[in-house]
This record gives C-alpha cells, sequence and structure tokens, in this order.
C-alpha cells in the first residue's frame, strides 16, 4: 500500500451526520447531498437506515430516479434481531426495500456490548452477523460489515472481536469496517490493530472513526498507511457528540499529501464548493478554522507571515489554496498592520508609495473602528467600501432623507406586518416609498429597495443569502452593541458587509446600504 | 516514558491564539486569561511578542502584579536580527523588559526560510541562535527554542534542520521545541524526527503543531509518545489558519487516557469552566463538537445510543463526562424518540407511564414545531416550558394585551431611541407601560420587563446574556423566518429559550416570554 494506491469513499452525512446535535435534512435537502457528494466523485454515499423510519425508505424510493455519475448509494442497518431469521426480520426487509446495490450492515463486536445491551449470548451474536451477512449476500448485495466498538472490544477482548470479524467474513462480506464508534482509540493502537486485521482476512478493511479525542482523521489517516482501502466518514465531521471522522480533510489530506486516490482528481477543486453547499442545506455555519475548506484556511494575519506568503507561498503555507477551490485571505487587523492595508488601498490606487502617510491613517481609522466592534475581517466588501471612501474615491449612489417604522402585535396572535417609510434622495430627485415586510428588517429592506430600485434596477438581481447578528457586549440586558453581518449575492458573487449598532435596524441599516452600494460599484452602473 | 510521565503545558492561546482570524484580546481580556489559565494549572502561559506593539509590553508589566499559583508567563519573540548583536537587538531588549523567567525564541531551521525570507546565509541565521539563546541564557532565563518550520526543515535538509537545534543546545536552551509551522506534517513524521532528536538531545524536547491537516491533536500526542516532554497548544485551538493544537483535547487525551501528568489531577473538572470562561472572553462561539468541552461532546440523539448510556454508560461513551466537568445531554428530536422525551415529561409528572399517549401527542408537537425551525436540542428552558404546558400544568404568569413599537432615523444621523409601548395583564389588573430604547428589541425588552416588574419585582436580577438570530431560510431577501436564541442568567442559573418568527421582534418577545416564564417558574413566585 503507498503511492497511488486506490482508497474507497464512504460518506455518511446523511446516516450517521444526521445524529449530530443541531443537524436535520428533510428529504429534498437529502436528495440535493447526494447529487452534490456524486458530482464530487465520491464513491459511497450512505442515505440513512431504512427501518428506522418511513421517510427514509421513501428518500431510497426517491433516490433511485436520480442519475448518479460516479456515486452508488447505501443503505444501513443492523444485523438481524435475536432468536430470529434473516429473512423474517423486518430491519432486513427494509433493507432489502431500499433497494441498493450495497448495504452496510452494523454488528456487535465488543462483548460488553453483546452481554449488557443486547442482552444475548456472545454465540448468538455470531449468527446475527453470520446469518445478516449471508442473506444479503444471497440477494446479491455487495455487503459492507460495520464492526461496532471494533477497537473497544479488541482491546478488551480480542478473540471476540475477530471472531466477529470472522463470521462476516466468513459469511462473505466485501468489506470489514473497523468503527471506533466511541471514539476513544488512539492512533498507535488503530494502527496496529488495523495491520492485524488486513494480515489476517483477505477481503478490504476500511475505518470508521468518531472525534471524541480529536483524533478522527489520523485514525483514519494510520489506519490507511496499515493497510485499509475504505473509510468512512462525514463531509464536514457532522456527527453525535463530537462528530464523525470529517471527509474534506481525509481526502486531501490522503490524495493531496500522501499520493493516495480517493476522488477523481479533476474534482479536488470542487471540495470547498461542496462544503459549502452541504453546511449551507444543513443550515450550519462551517468553523472557520476548517482544514483545506474552512473560510480562514489560508487566512495570515501574522504581518511577518504576510510578508513570508508573498515572497513565497509555501513558506507559510502547506498546499495551494486553488487546488482544493479556497483561496488566499490576507487580513486587516491591528496585527497585520501596513502590508495588509497597503495591498487593500493600492488596488484602488495603483500609484501609492508603501511609504503614503494615508496608509497610516487608514490603519487607525480601521484600528477605531474595530473597537467599536465592527469586523472587517468577515466583511471584505465594507473594508472596500472604506477604503475608497478613505481615499475619496467613491461618490454615493445614494442618499437617505429618512426611515420610520412601525411594529405591533396584539394579545395572543400572530404580530401584524410590520410597515416601513424610506425616502431616497439621488442627485435633486427625492423618492419615498413604503413597504410593509415580515418584521422591521424586512419592511425596511423592501422599502429602500423600492426606492432605490427606482433609480437603479440593476440591485432587483440581488439578494440576501445571510443575516447574523452577533451581540457585542454580554449583560447589558437587550441594550448591548449588535454587530449584523450580511452576505449578498447576485449569482455571480457573494459579498459580506458589516453594520455595528445599539439597534438591530440600524445596524441592518448600514450592512444593507454597503451590500447595494458594493453592488453598484462592482457593476460600474450609473443612475437612470 | 510512559505513564505517569510529567509532560509541560505551555498554552499560547494569548499570543499564537491571537493570530486567530476574528480573535482578539484587549489588555484587561489578557490579564483575565492568564488567571484562568493558571487555576487550571497550566504550567506555562505565553502572553505576547513584547517586541510587535507597545501594548503587548504593557500587558506584561500589568501581569507582573498577579498572584500567580501554577503558571509562569513567558515571553515570546524572535532571534537577534541579522549582522548585529543580540545585546544591540530591540527585539532582545523588548524580551528582556518583559521581564519574566522564561523566554520563548522562534529561530528559523528551514533553510528555505533562511535565504528566501530572512534573506541570510545558513551561517549567519546558525549563529542568529546561538547568540540569542545564549544572550537570554546568561541573563539567567530558561529558554525555550521554537524550532520554526521544523518538521518542513527536516524534510527537505535534515543536516540543516538538526544544525539549528545544535546551535540552540550548544548556547544553552533547556527546551527544543519542534514546530510544525505550517501545519503540514503528519502524524508517522512527527514521530520518527521527534524520535531522533530525543535521542540526540540531552535536553528537554518539546512539539508545536498547527491543524492545517486536521492533524494537530494526533502529532502533538505522537510527538509526547516519541519522547517529547513539552507541549504548546492553545486552550481552544484558537490560531492562524486553521488553529494551533487545541491543548483543551490534549491535557484530558495525555492524562485521562495515556497516563501522563499535565495539569494537577484536581484541576481536571476544571477544563469545561476554563473553555467557556476563554471562549466567552474572545467573543467566539465554540464549536458544540470540541472534544470533552463542546456542548455537545456527550449529547445523544439516537435512540439505541441514549437506550445503550441509560443501561451501561461507557457503551457509548469514551469517559464520565464529569471528568472534565461536563454532562451528558439527551437530545429530543425525531431521532430520539420516545426515551428521551418521557424522561423531560416524567421530571414533571412522576406518575407517568412510559405507554402514555400523551408521550406520541408530546413528540409529534415536538416534531411540528422543529419543522416550523424552532430548536429545542439547545433551548432546554423552553423545551421545559412546553413540557409543562403540554401536560396542562402550566398556568400562564401574564398575558399580552399589545405591544406597538416605533424606529426612526433621519439623514446621515444616528438613529432616534426606538420606542414600544407594552401593556400586559395578569388575572383582572392591567398596567401599560412605555420605553425608549437602542433599537426594538431594547425597547421591547425594557418596556416589558417595566410593566411585569410590576407584579413580579424578581425579575430585576435577570439579565440577557447571549443574543443569537440565525435567518432559517437562505434566498428570500430579508423576509425569512429567523430563529432567536436567548440566554439568560439570573447570577445563578443560565437558561436558553428560543423563539420563531418572520419577525424578528416577534421572535425576540417569544423567547423573551419564555425565559421570563421560566424564571417566575423556577422561583416559585407569586404575583404581588
Amino acid at each position: 500500500m503507498g503511492a497511488n494506491a486506490h482508497v474507497e469513499i464512504l460518506d455518511s452525512t446523511l446516516r450517521d451526520g444526521a445524529q449530530g446535535e443541531h443537524i436535520s435534512f428533510s428529504l429534498q435537502d437529502k436528495l440535493a447531498v447526494v447529487q452534490k457528494l456524486d458530482k464530487q466523485g465520491i464513491a459511497y454515499i450512505e442515505g440513512g437506515n431504512p427501518a428506522s423510519n418511513p421517510k427514509e425508505l421513501e428518500f431510497f424510493h426517491e433516490a433511485r430516479r436520480l442519475q448518479l455519475q460516479n456515486a452508488k448509494l447505501v443503505a444501513f442497518g443492523s444485523t438481524r434481531h435475536r432468536d430470529t431469521t434473516a429473512q423474517k426480520d423486518l430491519n432486513c426487509q427494509a433493507l432489502l426495500e431500499a433497494g441498493c446495490e450495497v448495504v452496510s450492515i452494523f454488528g456487535k463486536t465488543w462483548d460488553l456490548h453483546v452481554r449488557e445491551i443486547l442482552k444475548t449470548t456472545l454465540e448468538e451474536n455470531l449468527k446475527m452477523i453470520f446469518d445478516t451477512v449471508q442473506f444479503f449476500k444471497a440477494h446479491h448485495k455487495t455487503v459492507v460489515f460495520d464492526a461496532e466498538h471494533f477497537f473497544d472490544g479488541y482491546k478488551e477482548n480480542p478473540d471476540y472481536a475477530l471472531a466477529a470479524l470472522q463470521a462476516a467474513y466468513d459469511a462473505g462480506a466485501d468489506v470489514l469496517c473497523l468503527c471506533d464508534t466511541n471514539g476513544g482509540a488512539f492512533p498507535q493502537q488503530v494502527y496496529e490493530a488495523t495491520k492485524l486485521v488486513c494480515g489476517r482476512f483477505a477481503c478490504k478493511v476500511g475505518i470508521h472513526c468518531h472525534n471524541d479525542c480529536g483524533l478522527a482523521v489520523a485514525n483514519s489517516i494510520l489506519a490507511v498507511q496499515a493497510g485499509a482501502c475504505h473509510v468512512q466518514g462525514t463531509y464536514l465531521g457532522f456527527g453525535e457528540r463530537c462528530g464523525n471522522a470529517n471527509l474534506s480533510t481525509i481526502i486531501p489530506d490522503l490524495q493531496l499529501k500522501l499520493g493516495y486516490t480517493c476522488i477523481p482528481q479533476d474534482k479536488m477543486q470542487r471540495l470547498c464548493k461542496t462544503a459549502m453547499f452541504i453546511a449551507e442545506t444543513a443550515n450550519i455555519l462551517p468553523d472557520n478554522a476548517l482544514p483545506y475548506v474552512g473560510a480562514s484556511a489560508f487566512s495570515h494575519k501574522a504581518g511577518m507571515h504576510i510578508d513570508g506568503v508573498k515572497k513565497v507561498s509555501r513558506s507559510f503555507e502547506h498546499i495551494d489554496p486553488s487546488l482544493v477551490g479556497n483561496q488566499r485571505n490576507l487580513l486587516i487587523s491591528q496585527f497585520a498592520g501596513k502590508s495588509a492595508v497597503f495591498g487593500q488601498l493600492s488596488q484602488w490606487d495603483h500609484g501609492l508609495r508603501r511609504d503614503d502617510e494615508t496608509i497610516a491613517r487608514f490603519v487607525s481609522r480601521i484600528k477605531d473602528l474595530e473597537a467599536q466592534g465592527y469586523e472587517f475581517e468577515s466583511a471584505a466588501a465594507s473594508t472596500q467600501m472604506l477604503a475608497l471612501k478613505h481615499l475619496g474615491r467613491y461618490t454615493p449612489f445614494f442618499e437617505l432623507e429618512f426611515y420610520k417604522i412601525l411594529a405591533q402585535k396584539e394579545g395572543n396572535s400572530d404580530p401584524g406586518l410590520a410597515t416601513a417609510v424610506v425616502k431616497i434622495r439621488v442627485k435633486d430627485r427625492s423618492e419615498i416609498r413604503a413597504a410593509e415586510g415580515e418584521g422591521p428588517v424586512n419592511a425596511l429592506d423592501l422599502a429602500m429597495r423600492k426606492a432605490i430600485e427606482l433609480f437603479y434596477p440593476q440591485i432587483a438581481r440581488m439578494r440576501l443569502v445571510d443575516y447574523k447578528v452577533r451581540v457585542l457586549e454580554a449583560g447589558q440586558n437587550s441594550a448591548s452593541r449588535v454587530r449584523v453581518l450580511i452576505q449578498s449575492s447576485d449569482g455571480e458573487n457573494v459579498w459580506t458587509t458589516v453594520g455595528v449598532s445599539f439597534d438591530i435596524i440600524h445596524a441592518s441599516w448600514e450592512a444593507l446600504c454597503d451590500s447595494i452600494e458594493y453592488k453598484l460599484l462592482k457593476d460600474q452602473v450609473q443612475p437612470l
């Protein structure tokens, strides 16, 4: 096993990932995620446990109609119940009914679980494994045997854990997947045990890790280095407790750094796009610090690092960010100092010199605003607007004369629509428009767009894709300063703007203004 | 090296951690974090680079007054500049001036960096390392030599990387700390190189990892297993790009799972508390899935896991959560089914039977609300209110007659205060109160409290400690449904409530109501 060896990837975002706190997928979500993972070149997509819920079975029926290019769908379920046959077992029936070419069957390999949780005999559990695998092999399925709690079982009773694998192997399992279900295993232990299993069984060996000790990625990689050729995980590391092994980390680790092949090489640049899509679908803001795909994964803040990475990129970057569809990000903050600010301003003023006094003034302006709670690291579009204004190169597209907003609710009924009136001036012409909206920010947004669209019809294509609010000081009741971050899109670009105020409506107004101004500036439009 | 061996921990949250995107600490923040890390039993706290910024030097002067019990402060800085002496070098002078007993000095060990970034000769760099370490040893400092980019350097030019260590060693360095500065190293590589270094040099060997490949924790642990006895990281994994090695994972991994000693054993239960404090101070919502200290680290959602963990805790938990000051959390959601719901409801109705029909109805009610966007996993106080209402055991403390809110802004001036009028009824008595606030939610909150306090003066002690808003559907302009999560505290307890609406004011109203009702219920108060 080594460079260019192939490693099968099984993504369980829709099954084990959906066990994560705060994670749930609708049927439509699941179908959309399957299609994205297929485009990403993932070999196996575990879609759910058809026996757990009628919705899960419905998913498999719907999913059959998808035209997948790269992936095979996998249905997941347990070994048969004790004291029955696979033929009669309802779980096994549901698994068959899911109609997938591949099934993954989990079975107990830790004697503690057999005795205390299943409450059956060690012998009966081996039969349950054998019968279930044999049943699906008789139905011509590819069978992945998920050896639940294998590493805990192997530690406490290695003979029994291996006997459970042997039962699955004897019944014809195609893959013996070693699971660290509780996430308590350590790299050396995983390496040794996997190596032993690979030497003993002639079928494929897989690995399935959880992150309770922060070691899921490392354990998966060491298992591959010990001979495993099948890796299970979830695309963004979603999963119960501390999550599953993160495939968006493991795939580039194995393929870009260690020379294994997990997905077609031409799919590698989609890694970030797929990550954003899955996060968006799950309605989770992914950790900025995620390896490879995180928004901060290639962000540099230390002045020395910014200087270094500009001289020789590999001096401070372990890979070229474009390989995974990500990009470098030089942050403006008190730490970065003049180098980053110069980079920002010189985009707009090519004649600017490094020692120009305007740079120091801009650094100090940024610091003042950051002290008030503005965050320019996240809001690049607002930073650009600020730079332009600072350089005196910005002519306002429109001006506010006023807004007035009224919101109300009576008794236990739903709140009425909020009403906003906005008056906007462009040069000598003023327009006043009103709108009702679902809440004050929506009403303001609608009235403001109505008024501004009269001058700039282009903004009709813009939409809000994310709206975040963060209370900046805790412990001040609801009178704290809030920061609003707005992400907007026009189908071609996505940009983020920021507003800060004690008043959420006003903070939203600032961010909305910056967002519209950025769009108009970007498209170089003129008023009608 | 093995069980009971001692491992020194150096926390760099305030230095390398502060390089993380979205992370910044005020002077007061830094002093508070130092005290918490000291209480946590951390041996070394790296406070900053005194040469980088006058504020950093000021911190060291202030920090000297702290009465630390366990920790020593460490000042961080680079080797002297080329072609000068340490005595004359301003960085070295600032480091001395910081007045710490321990300094960490970073120097180049990757020949690429010496040539392309420092732009000096390989020979001069070795002298820079030797001179600088010697200078601080002559001033009786404990010197940690941070071998920057050691693993990259060792891979490309092992002789030179080792020569750099030799220079530091010859000058008397107390610790040779091997840094994976770009985060691109892999476990086996770290193990081998660390083992070689430990065999070659008679001083302590340390490890400093970054998480760009998702391997920082594993690499740190393997370095310890190879003989390192000094681990650098940041408490929550904060740091540039993908962050530094996470000490709140590494400490329990080494101490609870592998038998090393990192901190006094009686400090282990503080792990979660320290994590929450640092996150709060940095104004970062920490990842729920963080090993050991995350809010979800011991959350169980799968029905089978909930059943299992109730029968035998170690069947689905790799450690007892109380060891690190965390707790088990059985989630209510469509996956958990009746077991978790029964647990919730039976707190209020001890006579409830597992097969009672009310349980199924409550499950279905929860599902309906979750489909609308409510999130009961995070908002336990709202779940309790809902359970009580469902059981018919809740009598409303107050009722809303109406609220009316007006917000406005003119031209470029700051927005005026928002105005809210709230009318509240308790039994036959109604009270109407008005308030001005910084924004509509604050105005509503204030007016509402004014009116409710007339009946229940106890609520004066409650305060809002966090206020979160999440847009639930993307791509709908600002008319999307929003979820508001409010965290409240009365100094004794902290509780979270949820509201969902298209209207942010109304969603806030719902969450505020639940929060006040929860407080009144908890304290079993009666109206005046």
